[in-house]
């Protein structure tokens, strides 16, 4: 039995440190990474795949631990992927955030991983749709996937979740306000969270009318839930509404209509990387490649036909 | 003439129709607009690119906008490209900003585009880069491109900067802070503004302990500046700190490495978009390509295999 399969055997088995392991190739971009997934991927497809979106202190991940903990209740198995830099999670914060999040990260049924937003070399959004693979074929129920929702990378991990969630907070100014324009539309469903604060009600009203005019949401009326993330209140409120929102996916044919975009998105993503790898390693001499580059720097070519050159050595089948 | 070389001439002319209609181009990732960019990227290479990231809130677009006076001033074109979702150039945004922004408006020496952060076909960081290219073609003399830093599309935009400003402002509290951890690297000089609120000196004093800890500006270490953007205040320190960075990006040959990087960045954007333009456009038959990807949406077949099968179908050189 090869190493990748004993590492497929483990990780379908749900084991911990086979997932630990995985991830780490999918974040190296190890080549074995993709031989890993192309052999987890048929048992993937089981797992609820939750977006927490919403500006840096909104209160995302006090809320994403509070939906683990209340997944984690119903004994379901939960993976927590932060793309935010600014998260907890990441490690990169605040000593009260983890001391928050300790009781999670000693739960067995719980998984964390954070993804730094940068440096991955096939992308931040391939990367997390590959962590997010692994956990669902390591046989996770629920993955909440945090992210700003700011950015295009972010923007394309939104649209391969199947629940998105959009986090804000009552009387946080205009420049929050601005960011809410920004990503209004991606929101299944809104948290207004830290509820107690003075003008959560007005923020509730915001949201509803702002949702009134967007028409991009096709049936789905994007539910608007207030929450307290810090204290577990509305928590219950806020699954009822993901819940729901699967129900209207699943019945409506835009669960499948989701999956296929994802599924588009993924291939054209490899196909790209994967093109990519073959001209750079190889099927261009070094040499050339450099001085194509070298001759573009020096004005005398331009980056459109410099890639139309490297193009044109490349022979495309006709199709029929 | 054709409509193509008449654009062309009046866009070097620097006629600001021309400036609209070449970005509209660009924004709709019209097939005219490679050309253009193919033709006009001889004349670019002359403006100064520089970058203005932070926090929403942080007042990077009345720090361009002073920027902007400052150099107005000397009487230098300016182009302003915002990229943030929440900057009040991009419209969504502020009455009293864009009351404040009002008089660059109205100078015909200053030319200001929004990018929305979505719904690019090729990527905003694409469209960035070449909207940059089209203004500095267009003689523009300095160039501002403002982005909110978080996200890899962000990412990658700064990386194609010259200069790169990470605006700070005082006492914004731990969630701030963690973002700043997460944008310090990318900073060649700072700006702590709105300066005159209490703790501005703690902050400088905290990034330049923070620069400490950093290694990879090399030869460099990122000026501190104080300013007050609202109030035109620290505007002459923080051009001149762009003047020296400027300085050592030239005798260090530091300049070269990063526009040999932007080039190496644009071509292969272009290499994996045209590659994909010419699989999707007839290389693969539509329905052979919908048929691969309903097979990977009902698990007969993984996204890595799939691409692997229409790379299959291309014949690559073998370089010698």
């Amino acid at each position: 039995m090869s190493d990748l399969d004993q590492l497929k055997d483990a990780l379908l088995a749900g084991k911990y440190r086979a997932l630990g392991r995985a991830i780490s190739l999918v974040e190296r971009d190890d080549p074995e990474a993709d031989r890993l997934l192309a052999a987890v991927y048929p048992s993937t497809g089981r797992a609820r795949i939750i977006g927490i979106t919403g500006s840096p202190g909104a209160g995302k991940s006090t809320l994403v631990a509070a939906l683990a903990k209340h997944y984690r209740k119903a004994d379901r198995r939960v993976g927590i992927v932060a793309v935010d830099p600014t998260s907890p999670f990441t490690g990169g914060a605040i000593l009260g955030d983890r001391v928050r999040m300790g009781e999670l990260y000693t739960d067995r049924g719980v998984f964390i991983r954070s993804m730094a937003t940068r440096g991955f070399l096939g992308g931040v959004a391939k990367a997390t749709n590959d962590v997010v693979d692994l956990l669902d074929a390591a046989g996770f129920d629920v993955i909440l996937v945090e992210t700003v929702g700011v950015g295009q990378d972010e923007v394309e991990i939104v649209r391969t979740v199947q629940t998105n969630i959009v986090v804000l907070v009552p009387g946080m100014g205009d420049d929050i306000q601005a960011i809410k324009a920004g990503i209004m539309e991606i929101g299944d469903a809104f948290a207004v969270n830290k509820a107690d604060r003075p003008g959560a009600d007005k923020t509730v009203t915001e949201v509803m009318t702002m949702m009134s005019l967007v028409e991009e949401h096709g049936d789905w009326i994007p539910p608007v839930v207030k929450t307290i993330a810090a204290q577990d209140r509305g928590i219950e409120e806020l699954d009822a509404a993901i819940v729901q929102h699967f129900d209207y996916l699943s019945s409506s044919g835009e669960l499948d209509r989701r999956n296929r975009e994802r599924v588009r998105i993924r291939v054209e993503t490899h196909l790209k990387e994967m093109f990519l790898q073959r001209v750079l390693g190889g099927a261009v001499a070094k040499a050339d490649y450099e001085q194509l580059l070298e001759d573009v720097l020096r004005k005398r070519n331009n980056p459109h036909d410099a890639a139309e050159s490297v193009l044109a050595r490349v022979k495309f089948p006709v199709s029929s």
